[in-house]
C-alpha cells in the first residue's frame, strides 16, 4: 500500500506541475505588456488561451480529487496547522473551484480577455468606447456565466462568486458594510481638508523630471526598501503591475512621464511592496498554497504600506529627499522638504484612480464596488456605463471627466476579465494600516531607522509575520493572528487623520 | 463517414497546438536570453522541460498517426504537390521523428541545456571551462542518446541523426565532400590575399561608436531593408539571434561594443535576414508545414546573404555611408567610402567566428564540423577539447585562442544541445551565392536600386521564390528548382574572388 506521504508527494507534484503552466503563462502575459510587438496579440492570445486550458485541465485531474480523497482520514490531517493539511485543506478549495469551470470558459475567457486588453490600450488611446465596449459586453456575459457555475452563498450574489477569486472567504456584503463604515468618515476627513485654508503647492510635481533619472531613481528606491533586482525587473508598461512569475524572478512595471514625478515614483514604490511579497515568500514551497500569496487584498496591503505609510511618510524623505534633490535639481534645488512633503500628500478630487491620494482613493474603489456589480447583476448596461460613470464621479467628487479615457475606460482591469478586484485595493489600506500599527507596537517607532534609510527591520517583521506563512491563514484569520484584532477601518483612519490634519490645518 | 478534409482539418489543427505550445516556449527562451533576472535561471528551466514534455506528449499524439494513415490513400494525396499533400509529407517526417524519442529524453535535454545555457555564460565570462565541462559531457551524453534511438542510415553515423533535424535529408558525408570541395579553393584564395600589399585599415572599425546610435543606425538599416518593427523586435543579449515566435512577432538579437562597429552592425543584419524570412513565410499558414522555413541552411543563405552580399556591397554602402558619417560624426567624417569599404571587408584570422570576414567564415564552420562529430562519436573527450581546439585553430588560422571563452566556449550552441546545427551556416553562405547570383540573372543588376537605398525588389523575388513557399519544398530540391543547380561551392567562390581579389589586388 501505498503511504500517504507518497500520496501527498504525488499531489504536491501534479499541484506544482499546474503551476508551472500557471507561470510559464504569466511571462506571456508579461511580455504581452512590456515587449510584445503590435502585430502579435492575436497569436499570444491563441498562446494564452491554449495555456490556460492545458492548465485547467491540470488542475482539474480527477487524480487530484483521488488523492485528497484518500489523504483525508489520514495522520497528514491529524492536526489542521501541519503544513500538509494546510496544502490540502488550499488545494480542496481550489480544486473544487477549478472543477465547476468548464475548459471551454476558460480557454474562452482566456482569448477573450487576451485581445480585449489590447483593444482597450487602444480604445483608451484614442478615447472611443465604441472600440471598447463590444469587447467589454462579451467579458461581462463569460464572468456571469463563470458566476452562476461556480455558484455562491444562499444570501450572496453572482459578484461574490468572482469576489471569491480574489479574496476568498469574503463576501460582498461583508465589503458593503466595511466600506460604509469606512465612507462615512472618509468624508468628513475630506471635507474638513478641502475647508482648510492651507493648501499644498502640487505644481512642485509637474516641473521637468527627466525620464532617465525617474529610472535611476525609482530603482534606488525600490532597492532600499529591500527589493533584490538579481531575482527581479522593473520594466515600463502602459499599466503598473507586479508578477511573480516563479522564485528568483518577479517583474515590476511603471510609466514615466517627464512632466509628473509621482506617477512612477510612487507607482514603482506600490509595486516594488508587492514585488517584496513574492521575494518574501518560501521559494521552497513554491507550487504549493504554503509559497503563495493569501489574498489579493493581503497581497494590496503590502504594496499600499511601502507606497503611503512608509513612502509619503516623513521620515522616509528625511533620508530621501537630499538625493531626490540631486537627482532633479532643476525641479527641487530650491524645495524645501516640507513643501514637497505636502505636495506629495496633496488630497485633492482626480480623475485617475492610481494617482489619487491616500484619502479619496478609497472613493474611486467603492465606486468601481459599486459600478461592477451592477455591470455583473445586469441592472447596468455596457452602453449605459460612461454615463453611470460620469454622473457618480461627479456626486462623489465633484467633477466630471472630460474623456472616457479618463473615466471609465482609466483600469486595464475589466478588459481583463477582473471583476471582483477592485475592492481588494480597499481592503489593502485598512490591512496596511493595522499591520503597520502593530509592527509599530512590537518594533518601536520606526521613524529614526527609515531616516537613516534603513527598512530592514520593517521588512523583516513583515517577511515573519506574512510573507513566510504563505497561505497558511487566510487573509481574516492572518490578520486577527498578526494584529489581534480582525478587519477594521479604524487604524487606515487614524492614520490618515495623524497625516492629513497637521498638513492641512497646521501643527 | 468523415470525409478527408475534414479528418485533414483535424489534423492540422492537432500540429497547429503543438506549434503553438512550442512558439510558447519560444517566448521563455527568448525572455531567457534578453530580460531574465539571474535568479530566475532555474525556474526558467524547469518551465521550458514542461512545456517540451506537454509538446512533446502533443507532437507525437497518436491520433497524428491515425489520421495520416487514413488520409494515404484519400484524393487530398491525389497529386504530391497540392498543399495538403505537402504538410502531410513534412508532418509525417516529425511525426516519425518524435515518435521515436522518449519524453523522458526530451525533457531531460530541455531542462539540462535551460541550465547549461546559463553556466556556459558564466564559464564564458570567467573564462573558466572546468565550470562548463560537466555539462557539456551531459550534454553530449544525451545527444548520443537521441541519436541512437532517432536512427541514421546504414551507411550513416549518429552525428547524421542530429544533422536531420536542421537540414533535413542531408548526410555528414555529402557535406564533408563539398566541405572539402570549398576549402580546396579558400585556402588558396586566403593566401593570394594574405600574400597582398594592400591591407585595410581596419582600425576604422575599433573608434568611438556610441552604442545609443549604433542602436539607432542599426535599426534603421534593419527596417530600410524591409524588417517590419510592427511585427518584430531587435534587442540586446549575449549572443544574437533571431527568434520567431508565431505571425506578427519576430525576435532578433544583438550586442553593442561602443569601440566596435562591425559586431551590432552586420550582426544585425544578419538577424534582420533571418527575420526578413520570418515574417515573409506565410502567416495564414502558421503551425503548419507550408507556414514553416525549410531548413537552417535556407534560414542562414536569407541572413548571409543581407548581412554579406548586400550588406558588405559598394552598392549598399553608396547609399548606406553618408548615413553612417552622420550617426558617428567622430569616427568616420574623415574617412573615405572606399576605406571604409575594404574596412568592412578586411580578410584576416580571428578567433571569433560571428565576427569573421566571408572568406575565413567558412573555416571557422569547418573546424567545428569536425570537431562536434568526434566529440558525438565519442573520439574526442570533453576534456580534451580545449587543447584539441587550440590545436586545429592554430593549424587552420596560424593563431593561438588565448582563453577558451574565445576559443571552444565562444558559441553558445553546444551548450543548448545544437550538435548538427553548425555546417549549415556553410550551406547557407553556398545556397545564398546560389540564390543572389539567380535573383541578379533574373531581375537583372541590382546595385543601382542598391544605391539608392531600393531592396524591394529582391526581398519580393525572395519572398516569392522562397519564402512563401513554407515547407513545400526540401532544401535540395528548393535550390534546384530555384537556381537550376543543385548545391555548389562554385558561386560562393565566384562571389569571394570578384568581392575581394580586387580589394586586395588593386582594381
Amino acid at each position: 500500500m501505498t503511504s500517504p506521504q507518497d500520496l501527498y508527494q504525488e499531489l504536491l507534484a501534479i499541484v506544482g506541475r499546474a503551476a508551472l503552466l500557471e507561470s510559464s503563462a504569466a511571462v506571456l502575459g508579461w511580455d504581452r505588456e512590456t515587449y510584445m510587438p503590435a502585430h502579435g496579440a492575436e497569436h499570444r492570445a491563441n498562446q494564452l488561451s491554449l495555456l490556460s486550458g492545458i492548465h485547467h485541465q491540470a488542475a482539474t485531474d480527477d487524480r487530484i480529487g483521488e488523492l485528497l480523497d484518500a489523504l483525508k482520514d489520514s495522520e497528514l490531517n491529524d492536526s489542521s496547522e501541519a503544513d500538509s493539511a494546510v496544502n490540502q485543506r488550499e488545494i480542496r478549495r481550489r480544486y473544487d473551484r477549478n472543477c465547476r469551470l468548464p475548459r471551454d470558459l476558460v480557454e474562452e475567457t482566456a482569448r477573450v480577455t487576451a485581445l480585449a486588453q489590447h483593444h482597450w490600450a487602444e480604445a483608451r488611446q484614442a478615447d472611443d468606447y465604441q472600440v471598447f465596449s463590444p469587447w467589454l459586453e462579451n467579458i461581462i456575459r463569460l464572468k456571469q456565466e463563470e458566476a452562476a457555475v461556480v455558484g455562491y452563498g444562499a444570501d450572496g450574489t453572482p459578484y461574490d462568486a468572482l469576489l471569491d477569486e480574489y479574496e476568498p472567504q469574503t463576501t460582498s456584503r461583508e465589503i458593503a458594510d466595511v466600506f460604509g463604515r469606512l465612507r462615512a468618515k472618509l468624508v468628513p476627513l475630506l471635507d474638513r481638508i478641502r475647508g482648510s485654508e492651507r493648501t499644498p503647492d502640487a505644481s512642485i510635481l509637474f516641473r521637468e523630471y527627466p525620464v532617465d533619472q525617474q529610472k535611476k531613481f525609482g530603482r534606488l528606491a525600490a532597492q532600499s526598501i529591500g527589493f533584490n533586482f538579481d531575482a527581479g525587473r522593473l520594466d515600463v508598461a502602459a499599466h503598473p503591475f507586479c508578477s511573480g512569475t516563479g522564485p528568483g524572478d518577479c517583474r515590476l512595471t511603471t510609466r514615466y512621464d517627464p512632466h509628473f514625478f509621482s506617477g512612477s515614483f510612487f507607482g514603482t514604490l506600490h509595486e516594488a511592496g508587492h514585488g517584496l511579497y513574492e521575494q518574501g515568500l518560501p521559494s521552497e514551497a513554491w507550487g504549493t498554497p504554503l509559497g503563495h500569496s493569501v489574498s489579493l487584498g493581503i497581497h494590496e496591503s503590502q504594496s499600499r504600506l511601502w507606497e503611503n505609510i512608509v513612502g509619503r511618510s516623513r521620515a522616509f524623505w528625511l533620508h530621501f529627499f537630499s538625493q531626490a534633490q540631486s537627482f532633479f535639481p532643476d525641479a527641487l534645488k530650491k524645495t524645501s522638504l516640507d513643501d514637497f512633503l505636502f505636495a506629495i500628500n496633496s488630497v485633492q478630487p482626480s480623475l485617475i484612480r492610481v494617482e489619487a491620494d491616500e484619502v479619496t482613493y478609497n472613493l474611486h474603489i467603492m465606486l468601481r464596488f459599486d459600478i461592477e456589480r451592477e455591470l455583473i447583476a445586469g441592472n447596468l448596461a455596457v452602453d449605459d456605463l460612461p454615463g453611470a460613470w460620469n454622473e457618480r464621479f461627479h456626486s462623489d467628487f465633484g467633477i466630471t471627466p472630460d474623456t472616457d479615457a479618463d473615466g471609465c475606460m482609466q483600469d486595464i482591469h475589466w478588459s481583463a476579465g477582473l471583476f471582483g478586484y477592485f475592492p481588494t485595493y480597499a481592503l489593502g489600506n485598512m490591512y496596511a494600516s493595522q499591520f503597520f500599527d502593530t509592527a509599530v507596537d512590537q518594533l518601536g517607532d520606526l521613524d529614526a531607522q527609515f531616516a537613516a534609510g534603513e527598512f530592514g527591520s520593517l521588512l523583516g517583521w513583515l517577511r515573519e509575520k506574512i510573507h513566510k506563512l504563505g497561505q497558511r491563514l487566510p487573509a481574516g484569520r492572518l490578520v486577527q493572528s498578526v494584529t489581534g484584532q480582525p478587519l477594521s477601518d479604524e487604524p487606515l483612519i487614524r492614520h490618515l487623520n495623524e497625516r492629513f490634519l497637521p498638513l492641512y490645518q497646521g501643527a
